[in-house]
């Protein structure tokens, strides 16, 4: 067992939105106190946390004065510079490690290591000019997907390609960026499993959650999901294979089309993970506290689900009815304290709880 | 139903301890930042407030721009200086209100008033000096105690008398502070009640705990308490009876006797209270939210206990124990992140849960 974080220590956090701001409550709980590092102004983290560092990732001055301040670092946001990393794996170890990092940052890596795992995936292939989509179009067929390689979220960087004549627009559309196509998966449901991996190698997974996405935005997360109990052991091994493979610290969250066939990964997201809220009021140890326990050092607690949970995200005028829910039993808001609302815009969740 | 406290406003709390802390946890959960004021430096709730003030309570500028910078004000702590309060109403509501601060401040003033409401408090006596005291040591017999009438915590500020002999070291040892003579009460148990009172008038308590103290200091809280139905449900309407005569809006802490004939007062804080700490995982809703929900003018949250929980503090070298306890299933930790520990000091508290 490696060394554990002292109590008192600071733990860096790129990134300041709704993420870094409940990592930085579970950090408290543990003792440990939070910094920061986020390019936005008034980062909803920074209401929760010992200090801020509010500079862009080109800083290289802010980026080794905040690692300079801190004991270890994390994030609640994959999509960090290359060169940011380099300038802060100097003063302080980063988890999860840069691996991770490297794999989900770029749909075709993430692909194609899941693959060599053994692990199915949608059908894709590399798209980096005109030429390779209209290959990739003739041998992955349409309805597909064009998606960025890098920086996409929330269904940004996305283009639906129905018949070879959208190959153009599409490309457009991407400004030409990198790509991959992506075919179209037939699936019943979609679900997420959180998984952590400690310091010590340590595997512990939350239960499966099913996800309702709409507009490319996660609007409920139902834990227990509808799975067999093989569907449901598949979904756990498949994500403890994708940690011990990235010899991974911290939490991860891996989404999963249901199918006939099996379960096919969708993506992983090396961080706490929108579709993991519901353990805040299913769990003892939720995964924002697991996650801080991973990156500390801390031995992985306890993720048993103690009741059903039905996670809403709050988004835009979803907001209207917190006065509503603030009146309801069994119901427990987590609002994120964002000054603008804004339609698309997560602004907080509600967790409906029903005891087991 | 009076107005609410938009959402994004800022909770001033006075006293940045553990109590502050965890205050100013539960309002980021609800979208507020809480901005904190406190003489001593680097205060726990610092940690995870969007401001701190660190200033004595006789800086009226800082008080001023404390009480300017916020939307409302409430407290971890009852001891504030009342040159202090009025300074601070000027700028910002203060709730729980002044009343509660003005009786629960003074230990005489609180038995007069708990009497009044016609509850059971131990008998007492006014020892404003020597006469005084030998007085009411014939009056109300030994052994008793002699507690100064304010500043009093954790066992501070008290002498026990066990004859007529001991009366001038017991004045010597408080300083000749204005104090009461306070009889021993036959109980079978301690328990306390941790009740809410919102704008509206609407009155929710949580179950009562039952609670150890050693050294003057809390060690644990049970909840279910040892209470027959009829105990239980008086305890309930004594802290009722106080929140309404108070005009009461916030959290009350009651620490009642249980004895053959009845429950008898022993204080009451007007502020959230160690003996409710089991709440941040037996309920959905827990003491510190209810409490800042009921100063923000929300609807008071759901407090149905949800599992038995016992809560252990961690008192000086417990925290050597906190390796063991992170391993711990259905066990929560929440560390107060304080500097330095001493003997006799809080450092942390433990859920030990039990799922019902």
């Amino acid at each position: 067992m490696p060394d554990t974080l002292p109590l008192g220590s600071t733990i860096g956090i790129i990134g300041g939105g709704q993420l870094g701001r409940m990592l930085s409550v579970a950090a408290s709980r543990l003792g440990f106190r939070c910094h920061i590092f986020e390019p936005g102004a008034e980062p909803p983290a920074g209401h929760v946390a010992d200090k801020v560092t509010t500079a862009v990732y080109e800083d290289e001055a802010a980026l080794r004065m905040f690692g300079e301040s801190v004991d270890v670092i994390t994030y609640e946001f994959e999509n960090i510079p290359t060169a940011a990393l380099d300038v802060l794996q100097d003063s302080a170890p980063i988890f999860p490690g840069r691996e991770a990092l490297r794999v989900s940052q770029d749909r075709l890596t993430e692909k194609t290591f899941l693959q060599g795992l053994g692990l199915k995936t949608a059908p894709f292939a590399d798209v980096t000019d005109a030429a390779s989509l209209a290959a990739a179009i003739t041998d992955i067929g349409t309805p597909s997907i064009l998606k960025t390689r890098r920086f996409g979220y929330d269904g940004k960087g996305q283009v639906r390609i129905n018949a070879h004549s959208d190959a153009a627009q599409a490309l457009t559309d991407i400004q030409a960026a990198p790509a991959i196509l992506e075919g179209f998966v037939d699936f019943s449901d979609e679900v997420s499993v959180i998984a952590a991996r400690g310091m010590d190698g340590a595997v512990a997974a939350f239960d499966p959650g099913e996800n309702v996405h709409s507009d490319g935005i996660l609007r409920t997360t139902t834990v227990p999901a509808r799975l067999s109990p093989s569907q449901r052991s598949d979904a756990v091994l498949i994500a403890a294979k994708v940690l011990n493979a990235l010899e991974y610290v911290g939490v991860l969250g891996v989404e999963l089309f249901v199918t006939p066939h099996g379960l096919i990964v969708n993506e992983i997201a090396p961080r706490v993970h929108n579709s993991g809220h519901w353990t805040q009021n299913g769990c003892t140890v939720d995964q924002f506290e697991q996650h801080i326990r991973a990156v500390a050092g801390w031995p992985l607690g306890d993720g048993t689900r103690h009741a059903d949970v039905v996670m809403e995200n709050l988004i835009g005028d979803d907001m209207n009815r917190v006065p509503d829910l603030a009146k309801t039993t069994d119901t427990a808001l987590h609002l994120y304290g964002k000054a603008e609302n804004k339609p698309g815009r997560k602004m907080g969740h509600v967790n409906h709880i029903k005891r087991v």
